[in-house]
C-alpha cells in the first residue's frame, strides 16, 4: 500500500500539453482555499498583489526522498504549487534516481515532456500507439521528449544516481500511473523494464522501434 | 502474440480530444499512396471531387469478429478510413461484446470520448490521475462519458451481449494499451476487471470514488 | 407560435465544435442556481463530490413526444443537463423522427455532428459555403458527418419513422434556427427539403454536388 | 438566378473566428496553381520571396458594384485574396450599401465580426441561439460586433448609402447564405427585415432582446 | 516622464491574437467592481441584462487628442471598454496620427493586428525575427496585416494627418512598449524610425527586406 | 555589426507558446531539403523511418562560445534543429554567461519560457504590458517564468558564470530582439539592466513592481 502511494509520488514526473490561451499577462494562482466556486484551472490573485516571488520557486534546489521501493523520487510543480505557472501553460518537475533507481511506466494526459539530464545516466523510453517502442541512452546535458499521453519511464542506468529536469506544456499534465491502477507486481515491472535494456523484452508485445 | 494483436484492435474503442481548427468547410483525406510527402494529420481530397460519400461510412452497420480471447471487438474509424473526418476533429467507434466480452484498460492520447449502449447491459468506468475509480452500469440508450488520456474499460454485464458507438472529439485519438506494452497476463487483468464489479477490487491501488 | 417553439426543440439537433482545453481531469457542472457570477462555460463542482454518475445520462433511453407538426423530437444534453460534459468539449442528442418526420435546415455555430442511424432510413444532407448540397441516405449503422457552422437537414425517408444519435465536438453546440429566425412557412421548408430527394430542387440557388 | 448570386456575394460579408496557430513569423500563401496537393488552409510562399506587398492589399480602395436587386456589394478578402493572411487568423471585408441596400441574413461558420462604419448609417443586428434579437442603430465611426456562427443582417438606414469594414478572426470565415439555401422570395427577406425596423417583426419567431 | 506615459497610451495601437473559444453565444464582460474574484478573461454579465448596446461602441466617433511629443493617439478598446468582445477574441483601435506624428516600435504579445487607413498616408512596418524589415506606403483604403508578437510602427506620411482603425484575434492583445522600458530617447527613435523612409536605416541591425 | 548577431544569436534565449495540436503520435521534421513546398511548421519523416534518436538532442552538452561583447551564448533547439519536436509544441535552449555575461531584453512572439539554473546566480526579469518590471535573484536549481510575448533579461550576478535551460511551449518561438532593431547602444543596454539591480532604474520609463 505504502509502496503504491511511492508510485504515484514518483509517476508525477513526466508529460503536459498545450492549454487555453491566457487572456492577460499573468494571471497567478489566488491564494488560500477556494471553498467555494471551482473553475477549469485557477482563479488569478489579486492584480495589485503579484510580485515577483509568483513567478519563481525554489523547491527544486534539493533532491527529493528516495528511500523507497523504487529508489527514485519526482517532485512536480503545477499551477497549484507554483503560482505564477497559472494560464501560462507550463509546468516542470524534478526527478531524482539512486543508482538502481526507476520511474515506471506512465502517461500524462494532458501535456508533452521535454526531459534534460543534470547528471548521471538515464535510460529512456516511450511507446507509440503503435506498441513500437522508441528508447535511448542519456547523459549529462541531453534531452529527449515523450509524446502527450503517451507510456514512458526512465532508468538510471550509470554507476552512480541520475538528476533530470522535465518541462511540461500544460500547467497540470496529470498523470496516469499503471502500477496504480493495476495492483500489479512491482517487481514484475522492474524486470520488465531492465529486460528493455537487455533486449530481452520481446516477450512483451512491444516492437523494437530503434536501433541504438 | 495472436492475443496481442486482438487486444490491440479491441483496445481501439476509446477517447480523443479536439483537434486544430480546419480553415475551410471539409477537407477530406486524399484517396490513394501518399508516399513521398507526410503532414500533421492527411492531405486533402482535389476539392473539385468531394461528394456525399465521402461524409458517410458504412463500415459500422456489422458486428466485428468477437471470436477471441476477450469475446470483444472494437471498429474505429479514423480520418484514415473515413475521409470526411479529416479536420473536422471527430472520430467514432463500434464496439461489439459477447455475453463474457470485456474491453481492457486503455488510454486515448489525444480525445476524450462518449460511449452510448446500442444493446445489451455494460459496466464501464475510468481512473483519475488521483487513482479514483468513477465506474457505473449502463443500459441500452445510456451514455457515458470518459475524459482524454484517463485508463477506461468496458465489460458486457448482462446475459446477453452488448453493443455500443463511441464518439472521439479527435479525428485520430489514438490507443494507449497496457496489456499490449507489460505483456501482462490477460487472465489477471479480465480477473481485476471483473473484481471491480464484486467490490473485491480493493488490492489495487485504487481508491473507489464512487458509490453506485 | 407553438410551432415555432417545436422547432426550437427540434432543430437542437446538430453541429459542434472543440472548446477550450480542460486544465484538471473533470470539472462537472456546479449544481444548482449559479445566480451571481457567471462564467465562459460552467463553474465545477467541489471535487470532493464527484462521482460517477456526474458522468453517465440516462435522459436518451426514451423517444421524445414527436406529436407536432414537423413529426419529430431533438433532446440535447449539453455540459447543463450532463454535469460530466463540462470541459470535456463533448455533447450528445437523440433525435426521433416518426414516419414523415423531419428537422429542417439549421446550423450549429461551435461545432461539427457525427449521426449514427439506431434504427429506419434518414436522408441527410448539408450544404457547403459555396451553396454546394452533399445529401444521402443513411440506414441503420450508418454514420454521417456535418462540418461545423452549416446548414443541414434529416428526413424520415423509410416506411417506419427513424432514430439517430448525434455527437458534437463541443460541451454548448447551439443551434441556429433558419425557420423561427425568418417565420418562414413551415410547409414551404418540408416541401423544399422533400423536392431535395426527389432531384426537383434546382428551383432553389443549390447546386448539386453530389450523384448518389 | 442572377440574384441568387448576387446574394452570395453581398453575402460574403461576416464573422469569422480563430484558426490554428502559426509556427513561424509569417507564412504567405504561395502564388500559382495548387493543382496536385491539397491542405487546410494554404501552402506558403518561398520564405526567401516574401516581401512587404505580400501583408498589404489596395483591393478595398474603391467600392464595389451595388447595381444588383440588393443594391449592395461585400468584397471580401481572404488568405486566398490577400497571401499575408494566411496563418495569422485575420481577414477583412468592405460593404457598400446604396440608399435602400441591404445585406441579407447570413453566418460565419469559422469567425466573429467586427464592423465598423466608416460611412452612412446602418441598421445591423443579429439572433442568438435562443433566438433572441439584438439590433441597433450605427453610425459612423461606431463599432458592433457579430458572433460566431450567429445569423445577421445590414441594412442602409440613413439618407445616403453607407459603407462599413469588416474584420473576421480566421483566414477563411466562410459564409452561410440562407436566401441562397431557401431560394426564398427576396422581397420578402427585405421586408422582413424592414419590419424588424419598425418593429412589427413580432409576426416571426424572434423575440425581441433589446430595447434601443 | 509625461512623455513616457503618451507613449504608452500611443503605443496601445496594435496586434492581438486568438483566445479560447467561447462555450456560449456571449458573455460581455461583467459591469461593476470584479473586487474579490478573479479570472482569466472577465466574468459574464447575468444573461437576462444582455442587450444590443453591449455590442456596440461609440467611443471609437471622435479623434484622440493628439497634443503629445508624438503628435499622436491611439484609443483601444478591449474587453474591459467594451463588454460585448468578452470571450469573442476580437479587439479594436483607432490611431489619429498629425503631419509629423508617428506611433514608434511595440509589439502586442496576444494578437496579429489588421491596419485599415481610413484617411491620409501612413508609412507603416514591422520587423521580423530575422531583423528583416518589412515596410511601406498605405493610402486611404488600403489594409496592412502585422503578425503576432513581432515590432511595427506606423508614421504620417502624408502633407495632411492621417487615421487608421486597427483590428487584433485577441480581446486583449496587450502592448510591449520599447520605448517605455528603455527610457530611449524618444528624439533618437522618431529619427531611427524617419531614416528608414529614406532608407538611411542601414546603420540599424534591420537588413531591407523588401523593395517598394 | 559582429555585436548585432552576436545580439541576435544571444537573444535566442526565450519563451514560446501552444502551437495547434498534433493529429498523430509523432511527426518528426522530415530531413533534407524542403526546396519546393513550403507549410506552416514543417513536413514529417517517412513515418516508417522514424527512430529513437529523432526525439534526443546532444547539442546542448557543451557550452557554446562566450567570447562576445556580451560575454553569453544562448544555443536554441527548435523543430528545426531537433526533429523529435515537430508539432509537440515544445522546445528547449541552453544559456551560458560569464561572470559579467548578460542576455539583454528580448521577447519571444510564440512562446511563454520556463528557466531553470543548472550553476551559478543569475539575475532575471521581465515588464509586463503596464510597464511594471517584475525581478529577481535565482540560484543554481531555481526556475522563473517568463510569460509569452513580454519582454525580459538575464545576468549573471555571480562571482562566476552561470548556466540555464529554458524550455518554450512552442516548437519555434522566435525572439524580438530589440538591440538589433534599434542599433542601440550595447553599452547603454548593459548600464540599463545593471542599473535596475541597484535601483536606480527608476530614470526608465519602469514602474518596480517588486520589493525583493
Amino acid at each position: 500500500m505504502k509502496i503504491v502511494v511511492v508510485i504515484m509520488f514518483c509517476a508525477i514526473l513526466s508529460s503536459v500539453s498545450p492549454d487555453s490561451d491566457n487572456m492577460q499577462d499573468t494571471c497567478p494562482t489566488a491564494p488560500g482555499e477556494q471553498s467555494i466556486f471551482f473553475i477549469n484551472g485557477y482563479p488569478c490573485k489579486n492584480p495589485t498583489e503579484i510580485n515577483a516571488q509568483d513567478f519563481k520557486s525554489t523547491k527544486l534546489r534539493v533532491a527529493g526522498d528516495t528511500d523507497n521501493y523504487l529508489q527514485s523520487n519526482v517532485t512536480l510543480l503545477t499551477a497549484s504549487e507554483f503560482p505564477g505557472l497559472n494560464t501560462l501553460g507550463l509546468s516542470v518537475s524534478r526527478m531524482d534516481l539512486e543508482r538502481d533507481g526507476s520511474v515506471p511506466f506512465h502517461s500524462h494526459p494532458r501535456s508533452s515532456e521535454m526531459l534534460f539530464v543534470v547528471s548521471g545516466v538515464i535510460f529512456a523510453g516511450f511507446v507509440d500507439t503503435k506498441n513500437k517502442i522508441f528508447q535511448t541512452v542519456l547523459r549529462k546535458g541531453d534531452v529527449f521528449v515523450f509524446p502527450k499521453g503517451l507510456l514512458h519511464f526512465c532508468l538510471s542506468s550509470g554507476f552512480e544516481g541520475a538528476t533530470a529536469l522535465s518541462f511540461y506544456n500544460s500547467q497540470n499534465p496529470g498523470v496516469v500511473n499503471i502500477g496504480g491502477v493495476f495492483g500489479v507486481d512491482q517487481e514484475h515491472i522492474k524486470n520488465m523494464m531492465r529486460s528493455l535494456i537487455t533486449g530481452s523484452g520481446s516477450s512483451s508485445g512491444i516492437t523494437d522501434g530503434d536501433v541504438l
